[in-house]
């Protein structure tokens, strides 16, 4: 059973990601990746932007990081992007105090709680820092807001914050982005980039981090009209854990399909239920072991006002599976809980953020929709005597007539009444309804502006990638020797294709092997070409990066009256096949294509084998 | 002629790129990439990365973008990082002082003059503020720092800033890079991503932002053994504007080849000099036209004190040449300057980056360079009589003793005298030469450690996407109608190809509109199908974005009795050739293929062509 610990290790020795600025002792919440890790992650972006921009004719767009205070006013993380936070009195150490509660409490979710409450906790408990074992009871809890800020321009300039979302340099160019797609709904548009949150107390290695990747897309829709493709879905398999079964103590995650889902109405939006469908998908082709996953709804306390319906994809990690136990299919085996994690979150978002920021930029973020044919509408107006309303109301006269009308649209049958009241600027006026010339008129109208509503899945990409190496991470036994290996799918996995000249002081192979890696790079292959260490040691090596494949250059390749061989090994197996050197770049080529489904058990079968003793863990 | 604004308006308009945050009147120094700018960026990175990552055997990171403190304190960004500021007593403006100068006098380079020196032109130019018009002379110009600054973590947190280069990611990890290069030098490391300046007045567009991408690659040396692959690139033909040539005033850029500048000692360093020829291909590649391209060598003045050769690569831009002078192939027409904009920087930087890291982390930024054969050498050394020194030095005696090794190292000749003066803070002291015991001892090292030096090509990735839209900016009249289009590299295009089904209401006609754009998509290419508007606008739009080939389904292909056809339209010619179903997408798919130099006349040759008139403007 791999531990977390050696994933991070593993990922610090071959290159996949380590704490950064290591030199000057780290800061807490920043990771860079090594080649290895920057290569998973590309590829990982790459077969994103195909299913989620390419492939649903999405709309992507790259907007700055930094981003201007107005927009954080309207989008709400000004006032309530916020973590609770403790100090500790002794060491000045600051604490998430949700945290402290969730860690030394049976309660969960302790986010939600108001403030007042999660420091009566805090006394009720007699809750102590974590790093100096100091009492926090009495301690004040504090909001603390999450966003990065900095100053724009010169003197005292003007306040910006690193965007916490990909996704408001999205909503904020709605009224452009909208003539791109033609005025017309639905479409999508998507951007991958860094998004930023200035954690209390980053923890759990790459988990929870300061600086991180989205890949966001934002589906703005007629929510009359808009209906997605969900037939194409239907019938895909998910683990849901929905909110009622989390509430029963007995509950628990069941396999259902998208389809029943969404009938039954366990899935409260059809969208959101395309969404977990299409994603569904695209977690197994990434890699993501679908034992350790599931979607899980958000409480109703966990909910923003705003969202219909919300949806975590949730990936188990700090519990990897053993070799032996996946590939014996035996699940009964017991084994230790890890911990859940959110790797994706899917929202029902209604028009919150186009009205926002509507309403704060004074701009419009609608889109104008055509009836199919003009339809003629009734339509209550006034048209205030102003000769009557001038001498009685002075200066105020325009803004009472123009309350008569808001008044006219919204209750009309105000004016059967002989007198109507409006308010202007909090002082309440009667005027006679007469003098207001009320009337309904029939207007032809050809559409309506409506406000698009947003459908958002939001995936965190660093914690996708750490799920896909985490899940990948193998043991066993070789030839008697133990060794690790990350059994990526080759569409995530850094390297194609490794060679190794066996002996560096043989021309002709050093020759040979210069070929076949050509051969290799001709095919669009990516290959790396290692001749440091022994045989066993580059094996190790790729195995660690997880290169599906490796060939070796030797002498027996070369000597007697056939062809020159290579041997090929592939890298879950450890089986090791003689092959033809004019052969090998096809076969491997076949091997990794997707759309082939040749075997390596059909490449053993038709070539000699060189026996190897492999002993899963 | 085409103007800047007009290639800034067709970038807003067909979503390359417009300035942020226009809802709430946008920020200076802010821009979004639309949909099809977004596209053209990830073009260029791809094929940067292919270039100068993949192809030249690198290691690709990505680090953090906000960094601690520290690593700027000690790559000096915290101390000299500044433009020279002055502030209108009026208007309250700011302004970049050296700007103003360089503005309103004959002088160049004013960023390079002392602060005094600035102070004293502004009185004496009486220069006013370009705001307001109030007087500038007497107002104090200040240094301003160009990070953006941050907080880190709770409380006061730990000061961190946003990155000015990608470059400091990859130097302060370099402990643990060179182990991912099994300590091997030479070797390569390269990152693209975000650096941010807060300019003092962001100004020129895109040009000059405040957030931007890097593509920066670091290349680790051993400056006495390793030489790059200069035959590579010898013969590669560059237009080089050399320091002499630029202080000369008869003194003008001049074409040679890569080979013949290094060995003449026109580029110092044969290192840049092999970047310089690899980079010329490759702006060719992406399209830079080589008639308003040039590497400007820097000036004494300008060159940082660690760099010992420095050169830019600089684009002309807002001076677009029209097709009519590019076909005709005529460049005696008079013609406008425009402004030289560095695209990429070129430096060899010796070991500054890496020693003043090792300076102020105190970790090892060293590799442990092999010899070949172990090597027998003279190492003066000292054994002070501490019986002696303590009495005499008391708690000072350590570090005498320590200063005489010191000594011995670095002037063993010293301990021919009788006596010897060592300095222990501030302090000299005299030690009797006996009493060190000074002795030559012979040691056999097998190797010793060396800080690498670094040579950087640093590219501006938004520069080059901007250089590469307006050199590929051109206006024509097709059958009497002027049009705009962008002769883009098909590499470089945002989409291939697009598919124009000419009605919506023939369904034989859509359905082989989707059999087309399949075809098309199953050939690897990305593809539009756009059915809104006349076909002359959807032409207009496709020419303005620069998809290289127009697919237009009509019913004269599907009517009689031959094959069906569709018309196939060429971008830059507008000419329009009949093509069957069967063979349109092979046929496009060799034609954008660079491997495959089949050419539109070939297709035309073999197919009916539409008759178009063309006037080129």
């Amino acid at each position: 059973m791999a531990e977390q610990e050696d994933v991070i290790e593993l990922a610090k020795r071959r290159g996949f990601f380590f704490g950064a600025n290591g030199a000057y002792g780290g800061v807490a919440g920043f990771y860079t990746y090594g080649p290895n890790g920057a290569a998973v992650k590309d590829n990982l972006e790459s077969a994103w932007r195909d299913r989620f921009t390419v492939r649903q004719g999405n709309m992507e767009i790259e907007a700055p990081t930094i981003m201007p205070e107005a927009v954080f006013e309207a989008s709400g993380h000004l006032d309530g992007f916020d973590d609770m936070l403790v100090e500790c009195p002794e060491c000045g150490e600051s604490h998430r105090a949700d945290h402290l509660i969730e860690d030394n409490t049976h309660i969960e979710e302790a986010e939600s709680l108001p403030i007042s409450e999660v420091e009566e906790l805090i006394r009720e408990h007699d809750l102590r820092c974590p790093t100096c074992d100091a009492a926090l009871s009495g301690e004040p809890v504090e909001d603390f807001n999450l966003m990065f800020e900095t100053s724009i321009g010169p003197g005292s300039g003007q306040p910006g914050y690193m965007r916490p979302e990909t996704a408001q340099g999205i909503f904020v160019e709605f009224p452009r982005l909208k003539e791109y797609a033609r005025n017309r709904l639905p479409f999508g548009v998507t951007q991958i980039g860094p998004a930023y949150r200035n954690e209390i107390s980053p923890r759990k290695g790459i988990i929870r981090v300061r600086e991180f990747t989205q890949a966001e897309l934002e589906t703005f829709i007629d929510p009359e009209e808009d209906e997605p493709p969900l037939h194409e879905v239907e019938d895909v398999e998910v683990t849901l854990y929905p909110a009622d079964e989390q509430e029963d103590e007995d509950g628990e995650a069941y396999t259902t399909t998208v389809g029943d889902a969404v009938d039954e109405g366990v899935i409260g939006s059809d969208w959101v239920g395309y969404y977990l469908g299409v994603a569904q998908e695209w977690y197994e082709r990434v890699g993501v072991d679908m034992d350790r996953f599931r979607f899980r709804q958000h409480l109703p306390g966990e909910l923003a006002h705003y969202a219909a319906d919300c949806w975590d994809a949730e990936s188990e990690v700090g519990a990897a599976r053993s070799a032996a136990r996946s590939s014996s299919g035996d699940d009964e085996e017991p084994r230790d809980e890890g911990d859940w994690i959110e790797i994706t979150g899917f929202a029902y978002r209604s028009d919150y953020d186009l009205s926002k920021h509507a309403e704060h930029s004074g701009e419009s973020f609608t889109v104008f929709k055509q009836y199919d044919e003009p339809k003629t509408v009734e339509r209550a107006t006034v048209d205030p005597d102003m000769a009557t309303l001038g001498p009685e109301f002075g200066g105020d006269a325009g803004a009472v007539a123009e309350a008569l009308q808001t008044l006219a649209e919204r209750d009309p049958d105000a004016f059967d009444e002989a007198e109507v009241e409006v308010e202007v600027d909090g002082e309440t006026h009667t005027v006679d309804s007469d003098v207001a010339n009320f009337s309904v008129e029939e207007v032809t109208e050809n559409g309506e502006h409506i406000t698009p509503h947003v459908v958002e899945p939001s995936f965190g990409v660093d914690r996708i990638v750490y799920t896909v190496i985490e899940h990948a991470y193998r043991t066993d036994e070789v030839d008697g020797e133990e060794r690790t290996y990350l059994a990526l799918d080759p569409e995530m996995a850094a390297t194609d294709a490794a060679v190794f000249p066996l002996v560096s002081n043989d021309d002709r192979l050093l020759d040979l092997a210069d070929e076949v890696t050509d051969d290799l790079r001709a095919a669009g292959l990516s290959v790396e070409y290692d001749d440091s260490g022994s045989i066993g040691r580059r094996y190790r090596r790729q195995d660690e990066v997880g290169t599906p494949f490796c060939v070796t250059v030797d002498r027996d390749g070369i000597e007697g009256d056939g062809p020159d061989t290579v041997t090929v090994r592939e890298r879950d197996s450890a089986r090791q096949v003689r092959v033809p050197v004019s052969e090998v770049a096809d076969e491997i080529a076949a091997l990794l294509d997707p759309e082939d489904d040749r075997a390596f058990d059909a490449l053993a079968a038709s070539h000699d084998e060189i026996e190897t003793d492999v002993e899963t863990a």
